[in-house]
């Protein structure tokens, strides 16, 4: 299989054009940039690759479920026949270990494969039939059925901090690849390397299944040009993006502001707040603040899921839990971020810090994009006055804050901004006495942790990764988990129409056996 | 029962008060005044109202199901209760037939019923449990649990052509509500009366269950002052507007700008396109002519789903049916349009078109509000060429257009705009030969229906009244049916929570006896 990097984007069966608009990735161990040159595409490939896509739209969108599942199911291979040139390439373009990367491109395998499960199964589709009553006063009833069907064309951003999961081929893609919408893909430019070896990988998929050419396309882009392109194109009709609050926003604005507005999926910023309730940190003080340690630093805290702030009752468990902390986090080694951008964000936001929290261990430039990791300490009353304390600093550092009693934590619990998962520490009798601080924080996060840490996100059909904005644009979707299939969807409704005219999960006879809602009532039979 | 007009907004279990920003509402059948005058509410009552809505939030969203369905039995009865004051005032308002509001009636009530059966069914909240593995390998599984909660308060919009069904107690309300969401209603100004009486019917229930007062608020408002400052309220966490396309589209703008934008559902305009094929144009050429005259001139053309163009090829049945059209269009009365504002932009409408259409029956201004009938005729090329003939006029007219041949057909499907329905007549062996034409509508509308017409919309649970913009803001979502409560809803995971601090929907033994994907598998029985 092809594995030289040409620095070309993929456009349908075709490739770009060299230019002189080049970048490069670089290595975060070193600084130093790699090879080969990338060429951004220019604005008449983003119209070939989108071009391409729409002409694709209804072909692939009426393809079967078994037929995309092979097609899904065949991703998988083609990225694991990369063997280890995509491991490795990988690992020099982010400075993270090998292992690392297999194991992320076993996860990016086996959502492919989660999604070609959903697909063979078929019933996400959520077919309905409320069947006719010629007979009904004072009109006839008609005969309604209705399901999900693809919404178009789908505009993917690769995300800096999971060059396997969530770029090419990951979550957004395969989600997105499941509903039948073709897509273009937006490559990252700290690892473009990778991207182009999974979206050759892809278009070997597309070959071998004969589908259109247009199903997927690989946009390099040095800039935001292409990106921005990307979203205000009136065939692309979603946007999946991973990345900053700022660059999430950004499209956020591009897609309303369209003639034809379109949903964006962006995740964003989130800080993760953890509360540690008085019962557990009585009873395990230690085991706390070394599995905390673990969370914040996990993929040198490069995570959406980091823990980015900690709060804690002020009692005679604080002090012992904060100097644990700090012992682990003087422990702890230093290591690159992934990318000079990423390091520079890291460290103005440790020196901006530092003027309203207490640093514990400071941080500072190393070789490449290395830093050391950092952990702050305050008090409610500044963290209430700070709003700036309530920012995301992507990379290794959290922030532990002491509060007075139960009602401060309250209080502090009803002013935080929307997050991706918020976390409790507690005996069953805290949760208990707590109950209304998990009333306040389910309605601020997508995902309730109770005793764990918010790393670590299970691909599985009731993940929630998803939240309220400004750690997503869209609190009522997923981006892991079968759900997030779902996202690229709209319904559509089907009255009166003969069966042979009908999809086929809408035939009286259900001929793929389906889960359906009949007359009100959840079936699998035939009618 | 409470049923004097005071013309006061409704802010929880107190009232607006009177001030000179007043309007009245109009008698469309002669165009005067009637009384009382209503007060716009002001900003600080708006805050009152979003505040108790803001206050109520957690306290009414975590009532169970069956709660919830009592509440909303309890709505419909109390309207029910209001008896002939509400049909003769709701007449009064729009000059439209009594017959029609004891229709309306019966509608908005059953709605609010299906979604009590929805609730006491339960298992609309997509329940999802996947078990925890605490020895697989290379890391344990924890428990992971979700369902959809609701997303807080949200602001209604009366429609003006449905003073009940989509208005204070309509779809949007019983659907936020049944989702578990306080709501704030922005009262049409064309049916005032109606509004507060309906208000006053949804006080008494709040206050009859014993629900917090914030639940349930209704605003008047002169201008668009306050509908806007609704929408960016920051408290204010969704929005459905039934109503043009530039009102839906301010509502979006708005939305869209806040520091938190929030999802709005507008239901906006539509032509909903109806083609002929040959089969049918055969066989039936009188009978269809017959079901679009009465279609387009149902409630006086004042009806979303109201077939605004319909598409013919150029053969030897072309002309019976327009000249069958014309003799039944010719025959139709006059009639009051349901406000000035209607009528000004019917007629102003139909002006802009007599200079691109020909005109087979003229409209002039009568008594009141009322106009009469108007059918167009043009060509293909005029209609691919005036992209203005796309446009809606709301009252009753329609145009017909004549296409060369099927390529013509096609080539106009795919130029047309987002749709709410499309509509096809043909005869099985047509919808053969046409399912391009079918695979091109189904990317355009919400529905779609074969040998019917669009007007008259299904309530049931496979019904879908949404469709791609701009008919409406968001085409993954139905205003009508029971997945309507789903747009007011959110994902919200618990991972490793203990039994007794879940929702009951995610206990293991499922006391309420709901379906859930149980490790992937549907399911009704306990774990």
């Amino acid at each position: 299989m092809e594995t030289n990097l040409t620095g070309l984007s993929i456009i349908g069966s075709g490739r770009g054009k060299p230019n002189s608009r080049t970048f490069s990735a670089f290595d975060p161990k070193t600084g130093e940039e790699i090879g080969p040159q990338f060429f951004s595409a220019d604005p008449q490939e983003l119209q070939k690759a989108v071009d391409l896509a729409e002409a694709a739209r209804i072909g692939y969108g009426k393809l079967s479920g078994l037929e995309k599942a092979r097609f899904l199911r065949k991703i998988a291979e083609t990225i694991e026949n990369l063997g280890d040139v995509l491991i490795e390439r990988a690992s020099m373009e982010t400075g993270l270990p090998n292992a690392r990367f297999i194991g992320e491109r076993g996860r990016t395998c086996s959502q492919l494969r989660m999604f070609a499960d959903l697909l063979e199964e078929g019933s996400w589709v959520d077919a309905r039939i409320d069947r006719a009553d010629p007979l009904r006063q004072p009109a006839a009833k008609p005969d309604v059925r209705s399901m999900l069907r693809p919404i178009g064309p789908v505009a993917v951003f690769c995300a800096g901090n999971f060059p396997l999961a969530f770029s090419v081929a990951g979550g957004d893609t395969a989600s997105a690849l499941a509903a039948g919408c073709p897509v273009v893909v937006n490559a990252h430019n700290s690892h473009p390397g990778t991207a182009e070896l999974v979206g050759l990988a892809i278009r070997r998929a597309v070959e071998e299944t004969g589908l259109p050419e247009g199903v997927f396309s690989l946009l390099f882009s040095k800039d935001y040009e292409i990106g921005q392109g990307l979203v205000g194109h009136p065939s692309i009709r979603a946007v999946g993006f991973t990345g900053s609050l700022k660059g999430g926003r950004a499209l956020m604005d591009i897609a309303a502001r369209r003639k034809e507005p379109i949903p964006v999926y962006a995740e964003m910023g989130s800080i993760n707040p953890v509360f540690l309730l008085p019962g557990a940190m009585r009873e395990k003080t230690e085991e706390i603040a070394a599995g905390l340690h673990g969370s914040f630093n996990l993929g040198f805290g490069q995570f959406c899921t980091k823990p980015g702030v900690v709060f804690a009752s002020d009692d005679e468990n604080f002090l012992p839990f904060s100097a644990k902390l700090a012992e682990l986090t003087l422990e702890t080694g230093s290591a690159p971020l992934l990318s000079g951008k990423i390091r520079d964000s890291f460290l103005e936001g440790i020196e901006e810090r530092v003027k309203s929290a207490g640093l514990v261990y400071g941080s500072s430039a190393l070789d490449g994009f290395a830093v050391n990791s950092a952990f702050f300490q305050t008090d409610a009353e500044t963290f209430l006055e700070n709003g700036g304390l309530q920012g995301e600093i992507f990379g290794p550092t959290t922030l532990l804050v002491k509060a007075d009693n139960k009602e401060n934590l309250l209080e502090i619990a009803r002013t935080l901004e929307g997050q991706l998962t918020a976390t409790v520490h507690g005996t069953e009798k805290d949760l208990a006495e707590f109950s209304d601080l998990i009333e306040i924080l389910e309605t601020k996060a997508g995902r309730l942790i109770f005793n764990g840490f918010p790393t670590g996100v299970e691909v599985c059909p009731a993940m929630v990764h998803g939240g309220v904005f400004p750690a997503t644009s869209d609190s009522r979707s997923t981006s892991v988990g079968t759900r997030a299939t779902e996202r690229f969807a709209r319904l559509v409704c089907f009255q009166d129409f003969p069966q042979n005219s009908l999809p086929v999960e809408l035939r009286d006879h259900n001929p793929l056996g389906i889960h359906r809602l009949i007359d009100g009532e959840f079936s699998r039979v035939p009618i």
